[in-house]
């Protein structure tokens, strides 16, 4: 991780020190660097956010380097500071998100600060958090400490829009992925699905559940396609994988009764048809939840209480719809391949927004696109 | 349209001469130069090809242009020796496509040359024209005029896809063409359509149009949504207008019927439900063509003995599929909206085509992209 003195700024080395005013801009590069640090674990700090730290000694070098990597490891500044060791004394932090001043699962880290001997600290983003929000750096200034606020905010919101949706809303951040044909068909008429896309896009999606905590299907995808729903050994553990259900009529011979490669999380109302014990008889079988009824945003809420930032939506037709509809979903992946698939009645990607008027249609924005081989991948957000 | 000597060539003016053996390549970029003028006139030749020609002295200056605006105008080649005068002894004619050797509208161009004086006669493609093809070569060499053959064929073949394809099958090339939502839908559940793309797209479809001879509709688009069907003024004429309808059972008062801006041909089965005659009141009435069926492929057969090189298929989803399926349609344009507009049962670009497994599908070829605004365009080819 320790890469010594950053090559862009070497020539700088000899003219910063201490003595001298060094301005705001100074500190971007090594906030980006910092930023980059975080999300190597992107997808794995769930339910906390994306953190990363720099730490360089009193002549601006490079000494130190860290990032949260997983809920209840070590947070960034404090691998940065144990990279550090003495050199620290009278260096500078440089971290994208506010330092915390309690103990979580980890004691705080203002205080590892402070012993240090750091004399300045560079935050991006004040956390949201209301346990820590501003009380971290008023901590380290009543300290003595030098505190710069606000730089490349913007961009670790962005890095962190789940986590920060999650903190606000309760909700975790939702993504809604599906693969179409160019007139927009999901499956044959019969239901045939596989494959409308290609090996590439299909590895994409992999890569995508990977950054997620858990990926939800419907009763109806398990009934329909079987799908296994992992990420092929990307993610260690594996997201967990929920299946939103009315009848609790799933076969028991689905790839997601057996859990002992991944997570399941079986969802279901106050009143199934039949009984979370009939699946009991696996080794290590799925865990049952009754929610109050089978709406997505109830089963969004009981999400994000067990620690979900970013969830992925791999269901049908019906279940999209009836998220997007409940706001339970931010960011859309669609896979569009160059086939012509037809089929009365059709199997299309979205059910009925109950839209009468072109003015009611959901706009999306901040339109991302690329080719991946043969297929075209879109990537929108909802507001 | 003379621009003097090309800039690209002017140090290699004084190195080129007759007496100097000239190498294949040193013809390519003139050709470029011809296939460049000749798609000024795209979408206006039909039935004829798109032929493009430059004149270079004996000293290989460029002394005369030319391409052939429209049916029945001057050639190319006479364009450009025109223009060059007494020049053109001892010249080079860089013509697109083989000159031709018979009376048509025109006299032969290969008396022309011949009268010229033009010593050597560099051509890309070979006339198709059963009453051409290679004889106004063999005529040209027999006269002791040098010919070089096959200079930027595939790009002279791509240009005039749509004339090759009439010649080679009796029927127009086919382009069909819908808007639809990231969700596949081409309408709201209640019929709305106005408007899915945006306007830089409808600028985009009218530039399209211009490029055809005829746009298709079939009754079913001129009852719901009653359109023009015109260039807005960019093609003059304007491209035919054509309804293929079983019923006739079209309203009288809708804008096809007026044909004081476009032509309109409206083609029906044998036993229409009503008469051309209710029509006719109008001050200049559509066209009426009865068809064997009102199937697709007899009426692109009937629009390719009335000269049309290309057509552009602008109608609803069973018509769209029908079309396809009886090979009609050689390419497509499709506009992505970055919309939902969702609906059960929903509005779709095509209908049934009957497969039942993933290897049926209709794999397009040839992809093109770009981003037109918020909108996406995809472009490609069934074949």
């Amino acid at each position: 991780m320790l890469s010594g003195k950053s090559v862009f700024f070497s020539f700088l080395g000899g003219f910063v020190n201490s003595e001298k005013p060094i301005s705001f801009s100074y500190w971007t590069p090594w906030m980006q660097r910092a930023i980059n640090l975080a999300s190597i674990s992107d997808g794995c700090t769930s339910p906390n956010p994306l953190v990363g730290a720099v730490i360089l000694d009193s002549n601006q070098n490079l000494i130190g380097e860290g990032f949260h990597a997983y809920a209840g490891g070590a947070h960034a500044e404090i691998e940065a500071l144990n990279q550090s060791g003495e050199q620290a004394k009278g260096g500078t932090l440089i971290v994208t998100l506010e330092p915390c001043c309690h103990f979580g699962k980890t004691p705080p880290c203002t205080d590892a600060i402070l012993k240090s001997g750091i004399k300045r600290v560079v935050v991006g983003l004040l956390d949201p958090d209301p346990r820590v929000s501003g009380k971290g750096i008023s901590l380290l200034k009543e300290a003595g400490i030098e505190v710069i606020t606000g730089i490349l905010q913007e961009e670790i919101k962005w890095q962190n829009r789940a986590f920060l949706f999650r903190v606000k809303n309760g909700r975790p951040w939702g993504i809604l992925k599906w693969a179409m044909s160019l007139d927009g068909r999901t499956a044959l008429p019969n239901g045939k699905s596989k494959w409308i896309s290609q090996p590439g896009s299909r590895e994409f999606v992999h890569r995508l559940r990977a950054k997620c905590d858990a990926v939800i299907v419907g009763g109806g995808t398990v009934r329909a396609d079987n799908p296994l729903l992992t990420t092929r050994g990307i993610a260690k553990p594996e997201p967990k994988r929920v299946v939103l259900t009315n009848s609790l009529n799933l076969p028991k011979n689905s790839k997601l009764m057996d859990t002992s490669i991944a997570e399941t999380l079986v969802a279901h109302g106050p009143q199934p048809n039949c009984l979370p014990k009939d699946f009991q008889a696996f080794k290590k079988g799925p865990e049952f939840l009754e929610l109050s009824s089978t709406e997505p945003r109830n089963l969004v809420i009981e999400l994000a209480k067990k620690g979900c930032n970013r969830v992925l939506w791999e269901c049908g037709a019906n279940l999209a719809t009836e998220a997007i509809r409940q706001d339970c979903v931010q960011e859309i992946y669609v896979f569009l391949a160059p086939k012509l698939l037809g089929g009365i009645p059709s199997m299309t990607p979205s059910a009925d927004f109950g839209f009468d008027s072109m003015s009611q249609v959901i706009q999306l924005n901040n339109l991302h696109f690329q080719r991946r081989g043969n297929d075209f991948l879109f990537n929108m957000l909802f507001n």
